[in-house]
């Protein structure tokens, strides 16, 4: 009955300008917050009815947090009587057409007036299908609910078998690719080994268990400084993480990793968090895009047009302080999503456009409980206790700007400080594509209600 | 690689009296935590990780508890020293074997010298296929999860239609079965019709949606006393819920439900709470079993056996008092589990058991806020403001035992009281099992990452 040709986008008519936005993430939101609806229609296109706070991510595969901590309703955030004439569409847009000036989607076209991509990135495998297939990404909630049930499931198994290879494959963890979610990521899985795994398991040695962080680049946390990466590999090693820098990971089997050089290691989990590619959407001309980023003036204006826009991880701008274009973290994309607002009325009044200037606010990293990393302004770098304090204020403080929730925090506060994780549940049988043995195994949890 | 001949249950040898427990229910953790491990080796299997608190299931389903708040890692809850000699595996039990005194699992046998059947009930279709594969069951997190993401992608396509007929059979919202979980399910959509959707959904007029509540008795709430039933039905009626008694639904084929006597309402969501039956086992005679049940004598004892018992939904212990069993809710699997780890104790000290004898805490149900009943021990009832504070207190006081968390608790109160709903995030696109069509629809969301 559902087909897609009875449903249409029901967006009002409009006398005023109509903005298009599509992608509800950092850049998506600080736009349309501050885009005032009695000057625009907003129009919202996303494939996911909630905006992420992905630099939690690793929280919620951790058994940290549950998804609600991190994620809010697109709908809910742009409830309120600010935004009379916003619209959210849960639709996929299958292209761009700057001729008609129409954004076309699953279930129609529609005209704008000003268009915004704000899609992001999504996982790069870099045509390696095997490792697409095999490895779990942590990119979306739905990932880290899978990776956590894999995780857990890995566990529950390692305690049923007596074959010491099939234990020590399952008790192997490999995470590809050592920036911020690789890193946090094993961070969190070294303090669940050494407070969380052992009581709940007390049949498995967990000194069994490794962690691999296997990075093609020479040094741990790239995006950031020399010194923070120094300080972050010392810590790693301290929590018994196995680091393998200028390593790539050549195959992946699903039982067998094999690294560039030959080593192997067998594992039924290998997290792919190596690379990722701009979420490209069809109709732009090829000379706009470059190195699968979309090509933006300082105004974030995509080359060869004043109507289209591209904010955040999938606008490539080049300058000379950023000749790769600027970090795929949030600030630049929050900056960019701000400043466009104001740069949309000044186009309405006709005005001159305000350039970009990025306002680098620091990066941060967290290892674990009193081990941080931060790269200040001013080239400063601090690390540890401090440095694990300003990690907690700054997301917290994000939290509570984001949700509006101090009950939530309290939660993850305190879970923060005891070490407890609640929400290890196994919810959903993970089955990985074309996996059949793993899903004729689970296939008995898949329980009839 | 990860056959099921390659894992076995590896239970350590003991010395002790070996109890193995099916089921991690109000009735299995119940026995489990009183059980002396110093005297016992306690072994218990189920299929899922945790334990959860299904009477607020429905509270996971239209969005106002994350599955974390009503459920517990099983592992967690006997992670203390007390239960030193616990074993939890996550494995499917297929069979019990009296003769031998074993337990079959898929990876292996183990022998018991007791063994408690705790597996609760499953949904219970009656033999009609076509409901089973197109309803929606609510009888685990997977499928509050499920149905919780059918409600607001139906409210999101619902948006996006402009075909009338469409647009009604996505409001539309069926609940087959007026018992505590149909009647409480209905209860907070209509609060969620009133308070929450039309600020998310400004496009849509919610006074199209209608939420049915089909019952096949006479009356709502059946296990009730008829003052309760007469109360509910009159919130439910103030609520405009549609309330349909003495109605059975004869087939449902994904679109239009036709009930008993021609009537038929078209809905893309039907929800299942009609009937549950007893989660059997093989392996026991047939003359134990009852109507789906297993019976036992007034110890526990499943009929015939001195060793095996039965308790909670799946027992069948009929009394002069309860000639059908008694009903099936937490409070008599609670009690069986207590008193069988106090008989166990006398069992294995050669003294006589103590008859199981039901202490009736009353019972209560939930409309909307304010509104709520109880049947009270004393045959006395109450409803409204003061039954719903009772409820309140009787929820709050069995999560604050039940998960020892009380900031937990802060956020589930918060936002029972500010109708404010968090976790409405659509994270699995789902399918149901053969509809292509749907499926085709939903194909869109399942991103790459």
């Amino acid at each position: 009955m559902l087909e897609t040709d009875l449903l249409s986008l029901n967006i009002p008519a409009t006398t005023k300008p109509r903005v298009v936005i599509i992608g509800g993430g950092f850049g998506g939101i600080n736009l349309a917050k501050k885009l005032d609806n009695e000057k625009f229609q907003v129009v919202m296109f996303d494939r996911q009815n909630y905006h992420g706070f992905w630099p939690l991510l690793y929280q919620v595969a951790t058994a940290g947090l549950e998804p609600d901590a991190i994620a809010e309703p697109l709908r809910k955030m742009f409830g309120s009587d600010d935004y009379k004439d916003f619209h959210f569409r849960l639709v996929k847009v299958t292209g761009i057409n700057p001729t008609s000036k129409t954004v076309s989607t699953l279930i129609g076209d529609l005209p704008y007036d000003y268009l915004v991509v704000a899609t992001g990135t999504k996982s790069n495998y870099f045509g390696n299908d095997q490792i697409k297939k095999y490895s779990f990404p942590l990119k979306q909630i739905p990932d880290a609910l899978n990776l956590r049930s894999q995780l857990l499931q890995s566990f529950e198994q390692a305690s049923m078998t007596k074959n010491e290879e099939i234990r020590q494959s399952l008790l192997n963890i490999v995470i590809v690719g050592a920036g911020p979610t690789g890193v946090e990521l094993a961070g969190a899985l070294a303090e669940m080994r050494r407070h969380v795994l052992p009581t709940d398991y007390p049949g498995l040695d967990f000194s069994q268990m490794n962690i691999y962080l296997v990075e093609g680049l020479d040094r741990v946390l790239p995006p950031m400084s020399p010194e923070a990466s120094a300080k972050t590999k010392k810590y790693l090693e301290e929590m018994d993480i196995s680091i393998k820098l200028n390593t790539l990971v050549e195959s992946y089997d699903g039982n067998v990793a094999t690294l560039k050089g030959g080593e192997q290691i067998r594992t039924h989990t290998l997290v792919w968090a190596a690379g990722v590619a701009g979420a490209l959407i069809d109709g732009l001309p090829a000379e706009s895009v470059e190195r699968g980023r979309i090509l933006v003036n300082q105004f974030n204006q995509v080359l060869g047009f004043s109507d289209i826009f591209a904010i955040g991880d999938i606008a490539f701008m080049k300058s000379d302080e950023f000749p790769k274009g600027h970090p795929g973290v949030a600030q630049p994309a929050i900056q960019q999503g701000q400043l466009l607002s104001k740069n949309l009325n000044r186009l309405i009044r006709n005005e001159q456009l305000e350039p970009f200037k990025y306002f680098d606010k620091g990066s941060l990293a967290i290892i674990g409980r009193s081990r941080a990393v931060a790269d200040l302004p001013g080239n400063r770098h601090i690390s540890g206790f401090f440095a694990w304090l300003i990690w907690l204020f700054v997301h917290i403080t994000y939290l509570v700007g984001f949700r509006n929730k101090l009950v939530v925090l309290s939660n993850w506060t305190y879970r923060l400080f005891t070490y407890e994780r609640g929400t290890r549940l196994i919810i959903r049988p993970f089955v990985r594509k074309g996996d059949r043995q793993r899903r004729k195994f689970f296939d008995q949890y898949n329980t009839e209600s």
